[in-house]
C-alpha cells in the first residue's frame, strides 16, 4: 500500500472556494444522500456558490508608491495584485472560511507578495514596516482556524507574503538524519525529494497534500503518524526566521541547555513573530516493512483504555486512532463505506513500520486483546489509508447539498477524556438545539502520548438560519466548555482568529503579556498577522 | 542491581565546600596517587582548605527594615541571615566555586530565604521588587556553571531564595501517568514518594542525590537514562511559576497547538525570569526487568558509529554511554577501577529496562556486533552503576592533591561529532600548554539523538599558578571552539554566569532580544538572578 498519497499537479490550480484539486471534487455518494435526512431532517437548499468572476472585492488600499516600493524590493514578477491573486489569498479552509468563499462581496489582502528568497522576506518586512502594511504569512492556505483572514487592524494596508517561492530541499545531512527544506516546500513534495534520497519525514496530517513545511512549523501541525513519528515540533532541529527588526537561526544541537529554546517560541506563532524561511527537520529512511490492522471494540471508553495502555507501554505503532460509536456508525472517516449503517461498538485503526514492525505488532495486538478488542484484519485499515486525505472533498459536497459540516479538536490527560468528551457533546448538542437545528456528532481519537490524547469532533448540522451566526454561537460555546473543562483550545489546528479570544483562558493574562512583549520586541510596528493569535493586536 | 542510588540522610548536612555527604569524602586511591605524576608531572602542593568557621564574609547589605519587610512576608523561621547560611548558599558545585570556597575571604549572598509555600514566594518577590534587592533561585545547589553565584548587578542587596521547603508530591494520576511535585523536591525524595505508588520519573543527572526537581527543568538537566526517559524538558508536562509581575500556571494538555508553547520558555531560564514553584512530570511504572551490558568498541570512531545506529533505529536503550580511549584507559567513569590502564579501544555500557527489556537488548546487539563491537558482559555496566554519582567525591581528592579536575559538556549532529571532538581536544591543548600545564583530558558520549549526540569532556591538569586565572584562559579558548565548531554552548549544564558571554554566538542578537525583553516584562527591577543568563542585567 503506498503510504505518500502524493499526485499533485503543482500546474493546475488548486479550487478558489473548496479543497484541492477541481478534479477530485465529486458529488455527495447516494448513500449519504439517503442517510442525511434520517439524521438531520429537512435541509435548507443552499445558495448556489458565487463565480470567482462575479466576487467584488473592495479597491485596493495600496498607493501607486506603495506599490513602486513592493516591487523594488523583491521584483515585478513578485507582487500581485489582481483579483484572482488577492481572492486565492483571502482566508483558509474553515468552513466559514469556505461559507464566506461563496458570498458575492469579498475581503481580500490587497496584494500578494511571492519572496524568492530570505533576503526578499527581509526587504518585504523592511518596506511593510515603513509604510505600516500589514502582511499575512501565508503557505498552503489550508489554516482552519482563521489564521489567514485579512485583517488589517489597523494598519494602511495589507498583504499576503505566500512562502511558495521559499521551497526545495537546501541542505540534506544523510548520517545525522537532517534536511533543511525551504519553508514554501509542500508536503508532497519534502517527500518526493527525500525520497530521492531513501528517506522520508513522515508528517501526514489531513491538509499535507497542499500545506507547507513552514505552516507545519508555524502552526504546531500533528500528523496522522504522530504516534510513531511525533508531532511536527519534535521533528523541527531548526529555523531561520526574518522579523521586522532582525533575523534568527536557532537549534545548534539535537539536545541543548544553552538557555531557554528559542525555536518553541516560533512554533505556534502563526506568523505573527517572524517569518520562518527555513525549518530543519529530521528525516529517517523510509521504512521497508508496513502491516496494517484494524481493530474493533465493544465501545469508546474500552477502545480509549486500550490506546492508553498502547501509549504508556510504549509498544510503537506509528499510527493508533480510534473512532466512537457514532463515527464508526457512518463509517465517516472511511470515505468509501459511508452510509454503511452496519458497524457496531468503536472501530480502530493500527499500523505498523521498520525492521522491527511484526514484533510491535503482536505486542500491541496483546494490549487491545486484552481489553477485548478484536482485529478485524487489513482491509478496513486499508480502505482508511486510502480515504484518509479526502475528507475535505466531502465536506465540499455536504455544503452544496446545504449540510453544515465542520471539525473541532482539542486534548487532554487520560483520567480527563471522558470528561471533557461528555463536556464538548453537551455544548454541541446544546447550541444547536437552541438554534433548532438537528445535528450529528462524531469523535475520534488520533493522537496518543503517555500521559492523555486529542478528541477530534466531526459536526453535521442542518442549520435552518444563517449558518455562519449559529456557528459561531456553537462554537464559542464549545471552546468555553474546553477550557471549563481543562482541554487545551486547540491540539493542532491552531489559534488564529478564531480561537484568539481563548488564549488567555490558556495561558493567563501572564502568558499574554509574554507573548506582546516578545511581539513588541521584534514587530514593534505591529504589521505581522494582527489579530491571529492575539486579539487587539492594535493595541501593540 | 539497585537503580535508585537514594540513602539520602536530609538531617545530615552536606559538605559546605564539597560534595555532598561528608562521610563519602574519601582520599585519592593509591592507585591514581600513583598515576598522577605519569600523568601530570610533579604536582604543587595545594594551600590547606579554610574552616567554616574561619572564612570572613562581607556584612550583610540588608538593613534591619529589609528584614523586617522579609520576615513579615514568610515569617522569621523562614529567613536566616546566619554566616553559615549564607556561606552554603554562596555558590554551586563548580570546580572555581570549590576553588573560591577554599579561600578565606568570600562573597555570600546577605540573606537567605525559606518559603514554604508558592504564595510566600509571591510575598518575597514583592518585598524584593519593592526594595531593588536581587533574588537568586536556589535549589539543591548543585550548579556547575556559576547560576548561584552571589552578584547583586547594582541591586541593593542579594538574597538567596531556597526552595527546599516547596517540596513533596502535591498530585499523583494514575491513570495519566502525572505527578506535580514541589520544585524543592530532591532527585530521591521525588522516587522515594513515587516508589509508594509502584511508579518512578527516572531521571538521574550525576547530580541527582541533591538536586531538586525544579532546578532540573530551571536548568534544562538531562539524566544516564536520557537515551530511554528522555531528557527532563520532555518529562515536564506543566510547570507553576511565581514571577515580580504575575503567576503563570502552564500546560493544558499532553499535546496542543494553542500557540507557543510558554512552558519551554521557563525550562533553561535559570531563574531569571521566574521562580518555579511546582512541576508537573510524566512518570510511569517502575520496570520490572533491567538488563545492564558493557561492550568495547576497537576506537571511539567506531563506538560512536555503533550508537549512531541505535540512536537511529531506535532499538531503546534506557542508556547507552561510550568513553574515548583516554577515558576507558583509565577508567575514570568507573571509580573502582582507576588506575588499571589495561583497557584498550573505547568501553560502552547500555541498560534495557520493562517487559521487552530481553527483545531490545537483542535488537541493539545485533547493530553493536555489525560494527565490530564486542560484549564484555553485565560486570563493567555494573561497576557503572555502582560508581555513577562518585565522580564529584573523587575530584574533591583531587582537589586535594593539588590536581585541577573539571568537565566540560556540549552536543552536535553526528556528522559534526568528530570534528567538534577534535577542536575541543585541541582548544585543551593549547590553553593548558600555554599556561605550560601538563594534561589529561577524557570523553564520553552519554545521550544520544537521531540527529547527534552529547560530548562530555573531564579534564584534569596539573596548574601550577593560579588555577581560577589558568582555567579561566582555557576555558574561554574551549568555548570559542565550541562556536566555532557548530556545538551548542551547554547540552545539559545551562548556561549559569560562566557561559552567559557566549550566549549571544548561540541564539544571535535577535535571540538575546527576546530574552531580555521578556524578562523586562516580567522581571522590569532586574531582581531575578541578574549577570545569569544573560550578562550585563543591569541594563535591563
Amino acid at each position: 500500500m503506498d503510504w505518500n498519497p502524493g499526485e499533485v499537479d503543482d500546474d493546475l490550480p488548486t479550487r478558489w472556494n473548496g479543497w484541492g484539486d477541481p478534479r477530485r471534487a465529486t458529488p455527495l455518494p447516494r448513500a449519504v444522500r439517503a442517510l442525511l435526512p434520517l439524521l438531520l431532517g429537512r435541509l435548507r437548499r443552499p445558495e448556489p456558490a458565487v463565480d470567482l468572476e462575479d466576487v467584488r472585492l473592495p479597491s485596493s488600499s495600496l498607493t501607486e508608491d506603495d506599490l513602486a516600493a513592493l516591487v523594488a524590493a523583491i521584483g515585478a514578477d513578485g507582487i500581485d495584485d489582481t483579483d484572482e491573486g488577492r481572492i486565492r489569498h483571502s482566508g483558509g479552509r474553515s468552513t466559514p472560511d469556505l461559507l464566506r468563499a461563496r458570498q458575492r462581496i469579498q475581503e481580500a489582502p490587497d496584494a500578494v507578495a511571492h519572496p524568492s528568497t530570505h533576503d526578499d522576506v527581509r526587504a518585504l518586512l523592511d518596506v511593510a514596516s515603513e509604510r505600516r502594511i500589514a502582511v499575512i504569512p501565508f503557505g498552503g492556505g489550508t489554516s482552519v482556524v482563521g489564521a489567514l483572514r485579512p485583517e488589517r487592524g489597523g494598519r494602511r494596508a495589507v498583504i499576503s507574503l505566500d512562502t511558495r517561492r521559499l521551497s526545495g530541499l537546501l541542505r540534506f545531512d544523510e548520517l545525522s538524519g537532517e534536511a533543511v527544506f525551504g519553508a514554501g516546500t509542500t508536503g508532497p513534495d519534502a517527500e518526493s525529494l527525500l525520497a530521492a534520497h531513501g528517506h522520508e519525514l513522515g508528517h501526514y496530517p489531513q491538509s499535507f497534500r497542499y500545506a507547507t513545511i513552514g505552516g507545519f512549523a508555524a502552526a504546531r501541525s500533528s500528523g496522522q503518524n504522530s504516534a510513531g513519528n511525533g508531532r511536527f515540533d519534535g521533528m523541527v532541529t531548526g529555523i531561520r526566521v526574518a522579523t521586522p527588526t532582525g533575523d534568527l537561526d536557532l537549534g545548534r544541537a539535537p539536545g541543548s541547555a544553552a538557555g531557554p529554546d528559542l525555536t518553541r517560541l516560533f512554533l505556534g506563532s502563526e506568523g505573527t513573530l517572524g517569518v520562518i524561511t527555513e525549518v530543519r527537520v529530521r528525516v529517517h529512511p523510509i521504512p521497508r516493512e508496513r502491516i496494517f490492522e484494524a481493530w474493533t471494540f465493544p465501545d469508546f471508553a474500552t477502545g480509549a483504555d486500550a490506546l492508553r495502555r498502547v501509549a504508556q507501554h510504549g509498544t510503537g505503532p506509528t499510527v493508533i486512532r480510534l473512532s466512537d460509536e457514532s463515527e464508526t456508525a457512518v463509517s465517516l472517516a472511511q470515505v468509501g463505506r459511508i452510509g454503511r449503517l452496519l458497524s457496531r461498538g468503536a472501530s480502530a485503526v493500527t499500523v505498523f513500520e521498520g525492521d522491527d514492525a511484526a514484533h510491535r505488532r503482536e505486542r500491541t495486538a496483546e494490549l487491545l486483546r486484552a481489553v477485548g478488542g478484536e482485529s478485524s484484519g487489513e482491509g478496513d485499515a486499508a480502505e482508511w489509508l486510502r480515504g484518509r486525505f479526502d475528507g475535505p472533498y466531502l465536506r465540499d459536497a455536504l455544503l452544496d447539498a446545504g449540510v453544515f459540516c465542520e471539525t473541532l479538536e482539542t486534548a487532554t490527560t487520560w483520567s480527563n477524556l471522558p470528561v471533557l468528551k461528555r463536556a464538548i457533546e453537551g455544548a454541541l448538542k446544546k447550541g444547536f438545539g437552541d438554534a433548532d437545528a438537528r445535528s450529528y456528532v462524531m469523535c475520534h481519537v488520533s493522537h496518543v502520548y503517555p500521559t492523555g490524547a486529542s478528541l477530534y469532533f466531526t459536526v453535521l448540522a442542518g442549520i435552518r438560519g444563517d449558518q455562519l451566526a449559529v456557528w459561531g454561537r456553537v462554537k464559542a460555546m464549545v471552546n468555553d466548555a474546553i477550557i471549563a473543562t481543562g482541554g487545551t483550545i486547540s491540539h493542532h489546528h491552531g489559534v488564529g482568529r478564531d480561537h484568539a479570544p481563548w488564549l488567555a483562558d490558556e495561558i493567563g493574562d501572564t502568558g499574554l503579556r509574554i507573548l506582546r512583549a516578545v511581539k513588541h520586541e521584534l514587530d514593534p510596528r505591529g504589521i505581522l498577522n494582527p489579530g491571529a493569535l492575539l486579539v487587539h493586536s492594535s493595541e501593540v
